[in-house]
């Protein structure tokens, strides 16, 4: 069991929404997989830890949590630009994916796992195809990951059981770094029954979902056209809410739908950036929040957030939701920040494990060097994370008691090989056949 | 008359709003400070320049222009979050400034030119106090400027002399790389006497105008209640029109206020964090233009904008107006990078000379790292311009012929130094009295 001293750091405390603590000369003592203490500077002992990290200078704070991407995306981002959201699927996304192999997904995870160690995200919730090979790119990248195997109705019956047994092979895989879930793609491209037998399947594994659900506004519309039921009552009906449950998007929530959702362990990842550039508009969040459901930070995937810049998406949610209440007083930075640790932790599915720097908390801390210009005076520290922060800023990267970056230099990825074999491939990934493709998006 | 070579990179030109352009192996050759060639590389010998970039694997594209901006705000960012406009005007800005000291001032215009010229920031239209010092920090820093010194009614008259002796002073200084401008400070702030006063002086001067007005649309609605006539009316019936103006903000401009502006040489100043961040709407990009009414890229200030980060600004631009307008197809990449070059040379004032690397116009290039993880597989440069770039992927800066940072190293700033008296005065600056202060915010 490796233990690990971090010495002599400021630390970011946000235990609550309303406020964040900075607790400057701190030690931070890491057995094995979790944060054994946090103590003033000096009470530990440093000879006695095989691993010192000297912190003088740095933040640490938890590390942040993508609660939805499709990190392999990464392969295909700036080929979809100012589209409207039917041609982004039906022309752009689908037809690219036909052109991915299992090899690529293992590339695409592991430069997308690279990028995002980089920013300082060390857990993520993936929603993807050829999972056997992302997990083990997760496994080799050392990053904290949720994997669904991405299944439509259009995939057969028989994908239900395959992805199902994805989950059996990998839940738990990786000291427990990997976690796995069921991962019907929507409720507008599986139909009721196919989400019935997935709900029955995530049940009887006894795991999470991950779906997106009520994207657009015009989705809901639709779907209450076609069935006379919201994406959110569907997804009820069905059985899908009765396993933990992640909803990518909500732009589309109804207010009946945020309260079935507040009956339910279901939370909704939030990617800006995405909504954005989509003109999807926005997640409602503070109604959201206001019924008890938790919101959590996401990217979504490279081809429409373009990065996997969390730090983006954090920004661009206060921004937003400011925007959109037409007052600067919603969404504060120390609220800001406690969805970015432990309420992202919740929607992730780990509660009371992972988003805080306590005591038996799993050890996933990032170290930031916010001594560049763009920081400079540093009056407040917690302003900086939200409004400032650059990914080059995040300096040391701690996953599951593991050093998997320190000093900008990411230890268990051979980053110019993998972006060499991306680029290998690139030609290739960029063809385009809408009449070939894997989905038709007419929701 | 210094002359430098650029050799063997990929450079970038956006010619018109509908294409951007990418050449590969191009040498760019600079003969004083003017741009004289752009060559297939291999065409100029080397040996003949007394300074050669070898910029083999770098993008070049000319530097970014912001055109609004009160850079010595630095000093205080951080220190006035998730507050009304009226109290972050009357209990945090106007008091903070108070602490002013002419010696702050050139700290932090220091501070916010090497801030800006790391992010390859070229250009800045700098609104603020203290002017004397702000522009010998310019001289030093390298950058180019427009400078013009804050004033309002409450200044007194003697202050319209004095920020004339200023223009009188610095225009045309540093090898014309400082413009001087009159800067009143807005409409709400300066009576319709004081402004004629200044527009007269301008025009005396010959120089331009920079201005707030219109920055929401309650300003617009008091302005109408109080006076009977717009912000922008108010501008036209004073004379301050008649000389070329930046107007900064314009979110509460409304459509017979673009009709007069499109009949004078006046460009918006678009600081799109700004408007999130206080929730003040949007400037309506899309009408202006329509109307032939330049958009100028900006920051504002560091006091709501929290960074100089103009690559922010940029895509914040096309996001939100992709938002506003409810459609992911307006505002394209080609477009917002028109607007960032050749539209913003226009607001600055310098059409036709700045804002393309073109033979002719002012050598402000900058060369940028497009290898970083955030941009892999690179498919897109353009889409990568706009939506993925860091400040620290700007690999080196030249202005006016100047190389003023090169591999990431600024030449011209003692970068250090100047956080470290940034440092020593934090306190100080920090200190509010609302009762101390410099205005009152009562539009």
């Amino acid at each position: 069991m490796s233990d690990l001293l971090i010495r002599n750091c400021t630390v970011v405390h946000v235990d609550t929404p309303q406020a964040a603590r900075v607790a400057v000369a701190q030690d931070i003592v890491i057995a094995g997989n979790r944060i054994h203490a946090v103590l003033p500077t000096g009470q530990a002992d440093p000879s006695r830890f095989s691993q010192v990290i000297d912190a003088r200078g740095l933040v640490a704070m938890p590390g942040l949590i993508n609660c939805h991407a499709h990190v392999p995306m990464v392969l295909f981002r700036g080929l979809a630009e100012d589209v409207s959201i039917d041609r982004w699927f039906n022309e752009y996304i689908w037809p690219l994916e036909n052109n991915l192999t299992p090899e690529d997904v293992h590339t695409g995870a592991l430069l997308g796992a690279a990028e995002m160690i980089r920013a300082g995200v060390t857990s993520v919730a993936d929603h993807y195809f050829h999972m056997d090979e992302n997990a083990t790119a997760v496994e080799q990248s050392g990053i904290r990951a949720l994997l669904g195997w991405a299944i439509f109705t259009s995939s057969g019956e028989a994908m239900i059981e395959r992805s199902g047994d994805f989950v059996s092979d990998w839940h738990g895989a990786a000291n427990g770094r990997i976690r796995a879930c069921m991962a019907p793609h929507a409720n507008y491209t599986c139909s009721d029954d196919y989400l019935r037998a997935v709900a029955h399947k995530a049940r009887e594994l006894g795991v999470s979902i991950h779906i997106h659900a009520a994207e657009t506004m015009s989705q809901t519309q639709a779907s209450l056209e076609k069935t006379g039921f919201t994406p959110i009552q569907t997804l009820e009906m069905t059985g899908i809410l009765d396993s933990p449950t992640i909803i990518a998007h909500g732009c589309g929530l109804l207010p009946e739908d945020i309260e079935i959702l507040s009956r339910y362990e279901a939370g909704v990842a939030h990617a800006p950036k995405t909504y954005l550039k989509l003109a999807m508009d926005l997640t409602p969040i503070l109604a959201a929040r206001a019924a008890g459901v938790p919101i959590g930070l996401a990217t979504d995937g490279a081809c429409s957030n373009n990065t996997l810049n969390l730090w983006e998406s954090l920004r661009l949610m206060a921004m937003t939701q400011k925007d959109r209440a037409g007052s600067p007083e919603v969404l504060p930075i120390p609220e800001a920040l406690y969805i970015a640790t432990r309420e992202s932790a919740r929607v992730f599915g780990l509660a009371n494990e992972l988003g805080a720097l306590t005591p038996g908390y799993l050890a996933d801390i990032i170290l930031l060097d916010l001594n560049g210009l763009h920081h400079q005076p540093l009056h407040s520290i917690s302003a900086s994370l939200v409004y400032n922060v650059e990914p080059p800023d995040v300096h040391t990267v701690i996953i599951d008691g593991e050093i998997v970056m320190h000093d900008r230099r990411i230890h268990t990825i051979d980053v110019p090989a993998v972006i060499s074999k991306a680029n290998g491939a690139k030609q290739r990934l960029a063809y385009r056949n809408p009449g070939q493709r894997i989905q038709t998006y007419n929701p």
